[in-house]
């Protein structure tokens, strides 16, 4: 399972005044706290700088890594932004995100096109967000295409088939769920990942809804989550959901987390 | 989904000893406590006591009914002992188990065959016990087929494809997962449930394996589990789980249940 630490995002009001205050050891704590409670990647995100991104996405990719080994997902659509968080980065990153809205992957398929990086691929288009299993297999179909044929390598795709809220219409989750599954049969080699949070906008108790749809997910083969690390209850039940899907040989993450005090909340 | 309550059994210690005891009383209130909890059938079982099963299974079957208007699920591959509760039971009962050994299958098809009775149908043959999906497809298919040639309608059998211990093999949890979800496909009609705490054999922290199992067994089509409704994290979490696979218009027993102030534990 991949984790990419989702928290490092500058619409978060205590990240947002750190990098406006250039406050690099504010950066730093919640880089390596993440990276600790088991973050692979770190997201690094300065979407609010309007003008300023590129700069201020340098400096988190800069402080991150200066904290950590860890490796950033740079989380812009703006190929100038992600040119120059690529230039400081250290290592494999990931991009978040390219889509097959064609403004979004004419700009960002340079910058990936024939290298290592990892790329977090939406299943969007220019014709709206997908509903349907079918409509996101179909736009996933056609991403994965574009990307392969210019030299991306399929185990580098990370496909998100967006999550839509449940509140809204009482199909939403399972048809993501479904496309989770076919997703991940028809394209071998492929990863799936998400955010997770979309499916319990408008309902309360939020946190308890995340974790039971993330537990779904990996059953359907899910292998990659943008979270919140730091949130315990979920990184146990994502252990737990790992073993449970035979990614455990003798269920020892399982027995380890356990002895680490993982299940203790 | 159609819970049924596991708790009146008489391998239990104050089970037994009510029973032993005929503490009608005793069992009357683990009775309602688990109809109260949204228990749908409450499971009665008197196995312990050999040569006395079909008077104490009687006798359960008329104090649970008594307390509650609940129907029952008569737990017991001993035809003489289920005719017995059969005799006095108000209502639509459930009878589990029967399974495709040949000396079970043909002691109850007789109780069964042409009655509304809901029926429990192990993946079990004279083979032994089934490992992979394609093993639990096999015999499901010929258990189904057993039983619908001999008029009991699809819509009454209840597979339960026989949870194994992931410790055991790391891949018992999803060979039994892609059961659940290759029967609900195959046979339509046909409802899924099963007894949950086997996958967790031979690990800690048993409880939390159970909800993350049963939150991915709906996922895959699950429509009925035996367990303890009491458990309110359980309960908690399948209403939860309902809700994210489109069970639940406008999410209105999501909302209730939270109303009612079921995500406090």
């Amino acid at each position: 399972m991949l984790i990419v630490g989702e928290l490092i995002n500058a619409s978060r009001k205590a990240i947002g005044e750190a990098i406006r205050a250039q406050d690099a050891e504010a950066v730093k704590k919640v880089a390596i706290d993440q990276r600790e409670a088991g973050a692979n990647f770190i997201d690094v995100n300065a979407g609010i700088f309007v003008g300023e991104e590129a700069k201020y996405l340098q400096w988190l990719v800069k402080t991150v890594q200066e904290a950590t080994n860890a490796p950033c997902c740079i989380d812009s659509p703006d190929p100038q932004a992600v040119h120059a968080a690529l230039s400081v980065h250290k290592g494999i990153a990931m991009i978040n995100s390219i889509s097959l809205e064609k403004e979004r992957f004419d700009a960002l398929l340079p910058i990936i096109a024939g290298t290592d990086l990892k790329v977090v691929a939406l299943c969007m288009s220019d014709e709206g967000m997908p509903e349907t299993t079918a409509q996101r297999l179909s736009v996933a179909d056609r991403l994965i295409n574009g990307l392969v044929q210019n030299n991306v390598p399929i185990d580098n795709i990370y496909v998100d088939p967006l999550v839509q809220p449940v509140a809204t219409n009482k199909d939403f989750g399972i048809e993501f769920l479904n496309a989770i599954a076919a997703i991940s049969t028809e394209f071998k080699g492929v990863h799936t990942m998400c955010g997770l949070s979309n499916i319990s906008y408008g309902l309360p108790n939020r946190k308890f809804i995340n974790q039971a749809f993330a537990i779904m997910a990996i059953a359907k083969g899910l292998d990659g989550l943008i979270i919140n690390p730091l949130d315990k209850r979920m990184m146990a039940n994502l252990i737990t959901a790992e073993t449970l899907v035979g990614r455990d040989d003798y269920c020892s993450n399982y027995l380890r987390a356990f002895r680490s005090q993982v299940f203790e909340f």
